[in-house]
């Protein structure tokens, strides 16, 4: 589909940064990511919405060595290396208590956070769905930067919860490598489905 | 902070297309979106990572006025005016047999199919947390393409499911209106969190 014909106004330079040439890195260049750089994308795709504004996600940048350790303990024996490796390594959570919150993120609707999400148990599929969707917000985010992202779900949640959430209020969604990236792709490009399978019209 | 000082590479007017300046729409002008657009934006964003490729989204777009009718019965009260007249609504749902697409969305991994989603449950949590990132990615794609995405989640999801999807194999994560917006935002922008409050370094 070539520019002129394409119903997408966003540019084709912005498609392949955020998308068409986009991949998933484990290798990274050595450098590191600034505080700076990871605000910036969070000043950015914080405005990309959730369910009642709840905004549940919540990004643990580990920088220390030591908390570098603590962190790959919990990884999958196949992400170890690389986790140990990358220039930084953020641990993507949803927050269970997001509604505590909620008086200054939706200050229209006093009453939601205890009607809405009086309950620890609605409140965990709430925040486990938006919060999943800002995580993918902040890989795009990360693209946007310039940087690569390497998403990991291969780790013991229950581990990582205990070691870093010890209140029980938060649980793991995803832990992320990002840097500049070095290297190949951590895998070749892989097919994705067609329109047909996944798009049907009623 | 400028553009030249700014950590990002995506163009200030991409990041205004689909972050800083997008917003929730309730209201659209009166024009169909076509497949072709829709295609668009699934060819842009089947692109962004799932975990092994998982891509366990899928779309119904809700075309005809009868099975326009047959969602709006399931959504709640606030959500009925708006989701009868957009020009297009998309059930985004989460497909829990996604299993059986694997041997070729992995090919290099024959047996991740039985080996690590032979559970109907561990299926179940894999797809809900993969797809509701595909919901993100989608969104941000409707905004690639100059429309307006009017996420919903409040509706009866039991019954969306068993008008929808009888078989037990999909359940809905989000309903999306979209088309050209019309007049104003649903509210007006509401207040983020700030970096420190999400963002913690250790």
């Amino acid at each position: 589909m070539s520019p002129s014909t394409s119903p997408l106004v966003l540019s084709a330079e912005a498609q392949d940064l955020l998308f068409r040439s986009a991949r998933t890195f484990s290798t990274f260049v050595d450098e590191p990511v600034p505080d700076s750089t990871v605000q910036a994308i969070y000043e950015l795709v914080k405005y990309a919405p959730t369910s009642f504004n709840q905004s549940p996600l919540r990004v643990v940048l580990v920088r220390t060595r030591a908390s570098r350790r603590r962190l790959v303990a919990h990884m999958m024996e196949n992400n170890k290396a690389k986790t140990s490796a990358a220039p930084l390594t953020a641990i993507l959570a949803a927050d269970f208590e997001f509604h505590e919150e909620l008086p200054r993120l939706v200050p229209h609707m006093p009453e939601a956070k205890e009607v809405l999400f009086g309950s620890r148990t609605d409140r965990e599929a709430s925040a486990s769905f938006n919060a999943a969707l800002q995580v993918g917000y902040f890989i795009i985010g990360i693209r946007a930067a310039g940087l690569a992202a390497g998403p990991m779900t291969g780790y013991d949640a229950d581990g990582i919860d205990k070691e870093f959430f010890p209140d029980g209020d938060r649980t793991v969604l995803a832990v992320v490598n990002l840097g500049i990236a070095s290297g190949d792709p951590a895998f070749p490009r892989l097919p994705r489905l067609e329109y047909a399978d996944v798009v049907s019209t009623i």
